[in-house]
């Protein structure tokens, strides 16, 4: 076991404080990226697309500074076990920030190829609803985060499964349109990509849930993963094949 | 700058050992899950598609182990700065690796929903071209990852642009399906989120050749990364809307 000094303790204090901080800044980001991304396909707005492609570097990079100096912490500090398990917290944390905010880009890129053709009102809703569902997924679990807080750590952990449902319901409406006009099975395979991506960003809150309760618990949650995504075995069972 | 004792040393090249271990481990793991997703795909065999599903906990299983060993290893060795980044590309490649078998998983997870409907050899042939290259793709890329074979690495770097584009054509393809016969809507919608992971494994052997880089030169590759994914803005013009 190491002994650390009051300077070591002081400086090591210091390190978690800017993580926290870095952390804090990428979830800012990330979330501001989600509902410009929402805003870009609802106004086939181009320009605001390009400028959250451009974005996701300033993510990307944030990333690789928490990584640093996670890394530099531990190999200076030398902390101890229950430390350990915040510096990897934040790894991890900052690891799924940086997917969220992929696929965020993603969505924006598909922005163009929506433009023109996006005439799908009730899609639409649900796309918007998935999306509002995530944002307040992800700012819960970024407060559970800085408070260190499990019980709304749990919390979030738990709802997962109303945004998979909303995914659920939403693909086979979207698979309906396509056969009802095949002018529109374009733009719907996008937004089904649009809607698949949202759905993974609450996977990615979820697993920073899983990660706070390791943090403050120093062992993984017992439960089962609520998973309620079926569109990965969704068809129309009247189109079965001959 | 901390000096090492020689039993330092040793223990610290056993720990680099170890991870290397067990990286070729997930790495083999992961290129099996990726072949039995195809196999079971082009089978439509449901009962491997559950082994891929259930095997999956495995390479998240190593990912933690990895992980762990990772940061104890930089905790009680403090390693100098050149050492410290074999462990940060272990650590990196462990999440890549997990994230290419949470795609083998999902393209698993929509073989019941293809079951009966598959009848499109030209897209199966697409698929299996791009899972060949893919495969290859990682071969080579854990390869330069044993060897710190920094040429290799940048050679796969460079191709990934070819996977790219064999997906760009498949989802055209696959859009003329739909458009021709709506009967294939549903297959062929899964087919393009299983062409769509195919491609996305291919990024993350791209991420693994930029670590590799990262490893052994000490700075991240100065081109810009090589990109064809044009599937985010396809659509067809004859179907742009009022």
């Amino acid at each position: 076991v190491t002994t650390m000094t009051e300077h070591t303790i002081k400086a090591f204090d210091a390190d978690l404080q800017d993580l926290g901080r870095m952390i804090a800044e990428m979830g800012g980001l990330a979330e501001r990226q989600i509902s410009d991304a929402l805003e870009a396909l609802k106004r086939q707005d181009a320009s605001l697309a390009s400028t959250i492609i451009a974005t996701d570097a300033r993510i990307d990079a944030l990333q690789r500074e928490i990584e640093e100096k996670a890394i530099l912490t531990i190999a200076r500090r030398q902390p101890l076990a229950v430390d350990l398990r915040e510096i990897v917290g934040a790894l991890r944390v900052s690891n799924d920030l940086e997917r969220i905010g992929d696929l965020a880009k993603n969505i924006a890129k598909r922005v163009d190829a929506v433009a023109g053709q996006l005439n799908l009102p009730t899609v639409m809703r649900g796309v918007e609803h998935m999306t509002e569902m995530v944002l307040s997924q992800i700012k819960d679990v970024l407060d559970a985060y800085a408070r260190r807080d499990v019980a709304k750590a749990v919390q979030v952990w738990r709802s997962d499964g109303e945004i998979d449902a909303v995914n659920n319901s939403l693909f086979r409406e979207l698979l309906t349109y396509m056969m009802e006009d095949p002018r529109s099975i374009s733009v719907c395979t996008h937004l089904m990509f649009c809607a698949k991506n949202i759905e993974r960003m609450g996977d990615h809150a979820t697993n920073i849930a899983e990660t706070i309760y390791y943090m403050v618990e120093g062992r993984i949650l017992p439960d089962e993963r609520p998973k309620n995504d079926t569109t990965a075995s969704t068809s129309i069972p009247f189109m079965k094949g001959p």
